[in-house]
């Protein structure tokens, strides 16, 4: 079970947004596994994508698509990445959006197609292409929850969040769902979710406020530090509500930016907690650092220390393994007598070594809890980060020498 | 057992060197778990140390002691690592010079010290000083073995090698032994390693010969990225055999250099054949880059992903993960398309996804072996890199789950 989260929360339909997802049995039988995602006409679209190198078929499909034609729909499928699949992988991808478009009368480059699951095997297109009318037929405002299901791979839970903000008097809803939680490493957002509003924002508002939310949220978390190749994020605004246009001066596109900032920090939350064998949900913070790249470069160093992973499995409050990840981060000049680390409020090292007044019963306090707060403090500037990650455990290894991704 | 090592070869002893290991009690009851490493007067010493920021206080002390005397002892402790114990552990490591010296005869300043094991405990100087003078009584030129077991902490085998070579007619013999299973990654040794001859070298043609090697042995290795903070490699010429001083520019000096770097290379691979957990002993060669750096950029990604480390452990031909692991390597303009991947002679990848030819039981026949090379061709340049690594099981977890290190 994820790491403090029970259960999806209701999400809230958006207007001009209908959702399906249907058994297309591209990976297993019976398991829906084929999500449709239609958006009003005149909807506006940011996104970010992977930047692996490797980056899958649907990636460079829907980069593409997004360039030329403004999209009328999100075609999903979980069970298989497309990736790896060279020139016929791009073949199925472009297939896959003129199915769909010719079921609904759009344009083929009003589909953007997203894949996530297996590497390497081709994608099943004949299936999709026999599920795509029963999606179809089943479009609703209320499909969330079905969706945010049928993207999961390795996730134990869906995820989803709703919330909701006054533009100018006028309410509006933001709802956006996740799937994710191993290959996770922030380059970008490092597995799939789709975020929409019924607010209007202009494009490059739009795209602008998916950029620092990104930054903030699914570029701060991290479970094994393998970054995917198809991760993908999608902010849809559809305009529908009566608020009115919100551009990048707009009063209230703060608001509106801090929100969408809020829903992509929960959803990244959400995939760290429900990280492939995950016991721990662990926020790592530097501060005091001149910049900062150097925060990340010391909170990821200590994030992705097998050391330090495992140690935080056992609840053990080893603060020899952070202290040397610490050491190891790269960092030109560091002066460890003047570092201070902290588990939650016990402050376990300072002066170059262990903290004279830590007593081993404090630390384990902290250790025996299953949300941790690492607090690296580097004594020399004014910039703080913080990342998020889990621990490293035996059913890690379990499920990805088990599982085939 | 370590993958391809059954058990350690006959040490042969090097003329101007004596060892004893004895049971001091330092963390583990009736453990041989310290070693005194004689060196015959005017012997040539050349070191390396960890690059951790958190360096040991014994690796702080070594280092100022090298620059001011020639060597006559080595003190080696395994079970604490007198690490992050700040001011303290600094006079804790100079007592244990002293300790020594006085019993001895030299000046602290010629005691070299090194300790591995548990971060963040004071040492026991006093368990230490009571061990001395049995450690003293027993020195031998046959403790290599014993000495190689008493370093020990995780490691499953005691680690060594020996090699004789003539130079200039005259036979000089070459021992190594080192210890190191766990917190294994490229940035200077990341172990304890200590290689000895009676061959006579100048200081700055040793220093010379050591950098080389490290930098293809122990810098060319990793189980899982963390590097510890008290690695040291040393290398000692005592000069006691009849062969010629050799400089820099002596005819035999490539050849001596070549043994050194063969030692250093054995002794590397043998810490990956014990890498905690590990069943498979990995090979990870990138070809045809641009340069050195984006040769081992790629070999490390794919060498300390946790996906690709446990689709080894679970003998699974899962290209794709290699191939999203190259992707993510951060290689400017990286043509997806000239990319080659083998797993041994298997061509994996070609064209940007996976080799049309590739059948799946070749590449499970290789995955079945214990020892397996990936070989990855960027196709961009004249570079090659290797470096040796391990698979990822749940056995790692559970050393280190339940180790404190």
């Amino acid at each position: 079970m994820p790491i403090g989260y029970t259960e999806l929360p209701v999400l809230l339909p958006v207007g001009g947004v209908r959702l399906a997802a249907v058994a297309a049995g591209i990976r297993y039988p019976d398991r829906k596994d084929l999500v449709v995602i239609e958006l009003a006409e005149n909807s506006h679209c940011a996104a970010v994508f992977t930047r692996n190198a490797f980056c899958a078929a649907p990636v460079t499909v829907a980069r593409q698509h997004l360039s030329l034609q403004s999209p009328r729909f999100m075609l999903i499928n979980s069970g298989n990445a497309n990736a790896g699949t060279g020139k016929r992988g791009l073949e199925d991808a472009l297939a896959s959006c003129r199915m769909l478009a010719q079921r609904t009368g759009c344009a083929p480059e009003q589909v953007l197609p997203f894949s996530t699951g297996v590497i390497g095997e081709p994608l099943p297109v004949e299936r999709i292409d026999a599920a795509l009318e029963g999606a179809v037929a089943q479009l609703s405002e209320h499909g969330w929850e079905r969706a945010a299901r049928a993207i999961m791979t390795t996730d134990t839970v869906a995820k989803g969040v709703s919330k909701t903000l006054e533009l100018s008097g006028h309410p509006v809803v933001i709802t956006g769902i996740a799937k994710g939680a191993g290959m996770i490493r922030p380059d970008m957002a490092t597995m799939l979710a789709y975020i929409t509003t019924d607010a209007s924002v202009s494009v490059s508002a739009l795209q602008g406020c998916l950029e620092g939310a990104v930054e903030g949220s699914f570029n701060r978390i991290t479970v094994d530090g393998d970054t995917s190749t198809n991760d993908a994020c999608v902010l849809v605004a559809t305009g529908v509500s009566a608020a009115p246009l919100l551009d990048v001066g707009h009063a209230d596109y703060q608001a509106f930016c801090d929100a969408i900032a809020d829903v992509c920090r929960q959803l990244a939350q959400l995939i760290v907690r429900d990280a492939e064998g995950a016991t721990k949900f662990v926020s790592i913070c530097t501060e005091g650092g001149h910049d900062t790249q150097e925060c990340l470069q010391v909170a990821y160093t200590v994030a992705q220390s097998p050391l330090v992973k495992t140690a935080l499995y056992a609840s053990d409050p080893n603060w020899g393994r952070i202290l040397a990840a610490v050491g190891r981060a790269g960092l030109l000049d560091l002066d460890v007598d003047k570092v201070r680390i902290f588990l939650d409020e016990v402050c376990i090292v300072r002066d170059g070594g262990r903290a004279p007044e830590y007593r081993e019963e404090d630390g384990q306090r902290v250790m025996d809890k299953d949300e941790i707060r690492i607090r690296i403090q580097l004594g020399r500037g004014g910039a703080s980060e913080t990342v998020w990650t889990s621990d490293l455990s035996e059913e890690y290894v379990r499920i990805n020498a088990e599982y085939r991704s």
